[in-house]
């Protein structure tokens, strides 16, 4: 993205450039048919239960002013709106954690104020939407969303584990609140009895880590070696909501044991009782609200709009990584202005904001990339089969396949960039069949295996389009229907929900693998480079990484310390935000270039004005090349770049880990670079194998004859380990 | 073995035998130092919980007439007979999940009984122990321990996984239990409300889980990446009892909120309490129990019996495998004629008898050879250090070394096998040496690192003496003085114990790997191949896999349910031993004979009489190679053999797998034939890398660029992962 700031002109383009494919967007959606409702459940389950989460931390927090119906509700109502009137369809909206925080910050200053207090609080908030729509509206038409490629890696990382260490603080508070009385409670009540309250404590500690190690395991569940592949597949995608419903009926087995009230259950009102409505009218309110917290609203409103800016441009970015192909354009200023007219709306109706959640929004993107590649998968294969019943040579087999996958292309009016994939790797394999003299003899399982082959040829390609964004939203709203059926959730399961939000966010945030790296034994070390690692990894000296890691947790701790601070805590997010400068101007000081570019490769040292294009081929070279037909490793782009900014590798990393030949494709062909990357940063180092004890050697030889479980056992991918 | 059957013969060689070495057993010992307690105290604790565990559920299956305190003292006072008059040392005793389960029949039984009751159960019990030391007897003189080649895995597994299934019964009951009221309690007490019962069973999963959980990640430290080395291998050897430590510090942190008797705790008289006497007079009253009772329990008697024979045999046979290279002779005859001594001894004093226990056995070889190789290593390291110094050749550096062995050599009287190890390896390194043209050149790094190539030329050595045995059954004498401190041990951490034990104990076990491999997805079975794994999964089709798995399936469900019958349960040993005459003529009728041998191999299939030292040549070619540098590795072997019979590959297997020349190498020379164990039956499929779904393959090249992480990426052995 370019950096220029003229007024209006980011939101401009992003208008110009979605409204060319605003109709396509919503036939595309349609056309895919029944299907598009895979794609539609998961993310809805995936953006559901957190919210439902965040709604009963609010409920605390807030002393039940805001509860689960609230947080649903904006959620819904946001992402209806996105869907609709949005310009990058693919981001996906939700109340957040940093949320949370804000308001309960709010709360807590505005509770012990006497002309303010409970009763003004929403109201008091309704300015600070105002104030905090204001700020988007101003960033996004001075075109700010250009500038995120100065947001490294140690910005979006920090921040990240901050969220993580929040989760978890929240989960281990929510387990010991289970061992006491809660406020707002009839302390004479059976069930709070010292006696009870110990049951329903331990209760509530089995219930939270059985969902976690339950909810953690499934994740895992493609990578499982029992049960159908199906069924794993859906255990990895479902799996939590499962857990979620499992555990819920476990809490329901000594039901006839305990009296009421145990294990506690997520407390809402239903939003059709009485008294609900409440806040739906809070602008009414607003004009009683004193003038001076009218105007003191804006620094709540800075901080929230500093949040926003961060959070939802992040998110839309990690949507539309490079990996995933997208046809369409991006949208990061209209969709700030968006967010502020959505800011105000929640603000006026009482309901705290959404923002672009992570991981969902990559989560939606990767999940419509499978929903493409099945699309895809099955034209080609029948095209391909039926020319191979007529004999075709190769050429021929290609040149009917092409057309059909142009077929199938997005009819889009604007310029599209080269139809990738299909056509690098058809001339390939072409010239290599020539070359063995298969070029026109007709066509058989030995030179072309549809089955396997078409995966091969497949691209990486997203159904982009609208209809699923609207259709999780409108599941959230029913689930503001469905008040009853989720007050039967135990207050603990969502602890442990918590803690395993907490735990699934750790992985492929390199602040996190680099802490670990410190407390690795040294004679351990050589295990981290067996794997998957980073760079720095290898050309980095451990004094370095460990300085720079301690820096970074001192900085954390200050920014989590922050946040226990009462009424000043609003002001963590400048802190982070403060990291940006820190890291531009301070850090090369204490740092040499070349290492802390390994460490935390930020594109402005390298060149101060890259052009869109040429920016997302640099991160091209960096991803894992997507495989769509293996899920696990779909799963693990997800995971490496949740609460990262993807901006980390530079032209020069490549240089240093390419060899010339290598960086030329990378230059001249996104789509080779992207097949060369997984040995650059995903380097194994093959491990000797001689045992240190007793001098002979296990060598890892081929079987020595044909195995009765068949082919499987040799085609698998090495990258499912 | 030789299966003769002239009386007496087998328990005269025996005898012979060890006599020879008898005062080196206790010289050896006291010559080792202070070393010898890291053993001891490994072993002891390691046989100490499951004891206590044991002493628990005798205590409720038998109303309390039974506790913590005579299991104890059985395991110690038998441990310290068999150390100072028992044949082989390396045998470790203990009141075993077998003899809880008989104790318990006839405790069912003779509690009903008008003329017997709990009253007289401990003197008829001691008839039973009278019979069973006959029948005992019977064994050993006519030669019965020869015949222990004839149980096969098929016999030796099923037992193993029905044991692993009344372990997890007995988990799930006392967690089960900890919600109701138990017997001999009075329930109008606090803790015994139904509130605070729900709260005892909710804080009882807690801990059972806790300790589960823990206990199983503990074992698995010695493979942990964080953490110094030693650390880690503490944890790893010691993880158990220091997590039962734990969870008992653990219940006690809501002492304060819990009324006395929350959390339940282990239930045991103190030795010095009046009453606890009772059962040590046992023979006074055996005089008053009913002629028709003593009759009766011939029936018993012979169950315990067939049991007794059955267990100390495999537990001795497990503790001398041949992977130990050990160089003191067996004692089977001897040792089960010592067993009947101690079983009317046990039996007269009214406490259960305790016989060979399954894993410690094994386990306490292993820690041993451990000792050897430090004590080894040392010595030779400093010769050759010494040597290097005065600019020897290599034949000095091996001369020299040479003799710094047989130094440490055991001074045997009687026979002894080569001196293996040192000669062979020496050789073949001086081969390469002076082909290399380094022979006559001072001996450097680069030829010898002395650190690392000593470890290479130790053959497995076990440091075999008594002092250890002896050791560890006085601090098991030493737990019955201790018992007000036992008793703070929470009866819910017993739980999570013995659910660990089940777990634990199937790993290895063929027969459990056959049933996971029934349930693995098509599409998942070469990752069985990928690993270590049997030779039946290559040789023999799944299909037949199948039917002999469900046929032991089957066949075990028979066992376990007939556990369940009140008093024929008492029967369940013959329906074991039944299995060995079933394997021999009725399964040859319904599977062929070469995947007969490949799934259950007989010696007797192939050989009818195969001679002692050609027999154990052959368990020699199947064995893992011993690596004792690396303790994973010897962790393995412990784990793979528990509750295995180890005499499953036969030279026609061999023959199968290894090439000519290999085999040759295997019947001339143990040590080489161990060397190529691995490439036997742990073949490792490598997978094509090829990946499925992009058309690129990612590569295991080697790192590029030379780690900054040193050397410890390229030293591992493969057999870590």
């Amino acid at each position: 993205m370019e950096e220029t700031f003229v007024p209006l002109r980011g939101i401009k383009n992003d208008l110009k450039g979605r409204l060319l494919c605003y109709k396509q967007d919503w036939i595309g959606g349609l056309r895919a048919g029944i299907r598009i409702l895979a794609p539609t459940t998961y993310i809805f389950f995936a953006s559901a239960i957190p919210v439902i989460s965040f709604g009963e931390q609010l409920e605390r927090n807030t002393d039940g002013t805001l509860t689960a119906v609230q947080t649903l509700a904006s959620t819904s109502l946001c992402g209806v709106i996105h869907s609709i009137f949005g310009g990058q369809p693919l981001l996906i909206l939700g109340v957040a954690e940093p949320t949370v925080l804000m308001y309960t910050f709010m709360f807590n200053f505005a509770k012990d104020r006497k002309d303010l207090g409970q009763k003004l609080f929403l109201a008091w908030t309704g300015w600070v939407c105002v104030w905090t729509a204001l700020l988007l509206f101003l960033l996004a038409i001075l075109g700010a969303c250009s500038l995120i490629n100065r947001f490294t890696r140690v910005a979006g990382e920090l921040f990240g584990l901050l969220i993580a260490m929040l989760f978890m603080q929240q989960a281990i508070r929510g387990a010991v609140e289970e061992f006491g009385i809660p406020q707002r409670e009839n302390a004479n009540e059976t069930a709070l009895s010292q006696s009870w309250r110990f049951g329903n404590g331990m209760f509530a500690l089995v219930l939270s880590f059985g969902l976690l190690l339950t909810a953690l395991r499934s994740r895992k569940a493609r990578s499982w070696r029992y049960g159908a592949g199906w069924l794993r597949g859906f255990i990895a995608d479902y799996g939590v909501p499962l857990m979620v419903l499992v555990w819920t009926g476990v809490s329901y087995i000594p039901v006839n044991d305990v009296p009421r009230g145990i294990p506690r259950r997520l407390v809402s009102p239903n939003p059709w009782s009485a008294g609900a409505y409440s806040n739906w009218t809070v602008i009414k309110d607003m004009m009683n609200v004193p003038i001076l917290y009218i105007i003191g609203a804006f620094i709540p409103a800075t901080m929230i709009a500093v949040l926003y800016y961060f959070d939802h441009s992040v998110a839309s970015q990690l949507s539309q990584q490079k990996e995933f192909n997208l046809k369409k354009p991006s949208s990061y200023h209209y969709d700030l202005l968006l967010l502020g007219f959505l800011v105000i709306l929640c603000g006026l109706i009482g309901i705290p904001p959404s923002n672009g959640v992570i991981p969902q929004s990559p989560m939606h993107t990767k999940s419509l990339a499978t929903l493409k590649h099945q699309l895809l998968r099955n034209k080609l294969s029948s095209t391909a089969k039926e020319s191979i019943k007529k004999n075709a040579n190769l050429s021929q087999l290609y040149q009917s396949m092409k057309e059909a996958y142009n077929e199938m292309q997005t009819p889009l009016v604007f310029q599209t960039p080269p139809a990738l994939g299909l056509r690098e790797l058809k001339d390939s394999t072409i010239q290599q069949a020539s070359t063995s003299g298969y070029m026109d003899a007709p066509v058989d399982e030995s030179v072309f295996d549809v089955d396997k082959d078409i995966d091969d040829l497949l691209p990486m390609e997203v159904k982009e389009q609208r209809l699923s964004n609207l259709l999780q939203s409108l599941l959230s709203g029913a689930c503001v229907a469905a008040m009853p059926l989720l007050k039967k959730i135990p207050t603990s399961v969502l602890w442990g929900y918590f803690a395993f939000m907490a735990i699934e966010s750790l992985p492929g945030n390199q602040f996190w693998e680099r802490i670990l790296l410190l407390f690795t034994a040294p004679s351990r070390r050589y295990k981290v480079l067996e794997e998957y690692h980073a760079t720095f990894v290898e050309t980095v000296p451990f004094k370095t990484i460990a300085i720079f890691t301690l820096f970074q947790t001192v900085y954390l701790l200050l920014c989590f310390g922050l946040t226990w601070i009462p009424i000043a805590g609003v002001l963590f997010p400048l802190l982070i935000m403060l990291l940006v400068p820190v890291r531009q101007y301070a850090l090369p000081k204490f740092f040499k270039g070349a290492h802390l570019t390994d460490l935390d490769a930020a594109e402005y040292e390298e060149a101060p004005a890259i052009t869109y294009n040429l920016s997302f081929e640099d991160q091209g070279t960096h991803g894992r090349s997507p495989n769509i037909d293996s899920a696990e490793v779909l799963d693990e782009i997800i995971t490496r770049s949740r609460g990262e900014i993807r901006h980390a590798h530079s032209p020069k990393i490549t240089s240093s880990t390419l060899s010339p030949h290598e960086e030329m494709r990378s230059v001249y062909s996104p789509r080779l670079s992207q097949m060369a990357s997984p040995r650059l940063t995903e380097v194994r180092t093959e491990r000797s194998t001689r045992s240190s004890g007793k001098g002979f050697e296990i060598k890892q030889t081929p079987s020595p004859r044909p195995s009765p479980l068949g082919k499987s056992s040799h085609s698998s991918s090495s990258s499912t380990t």
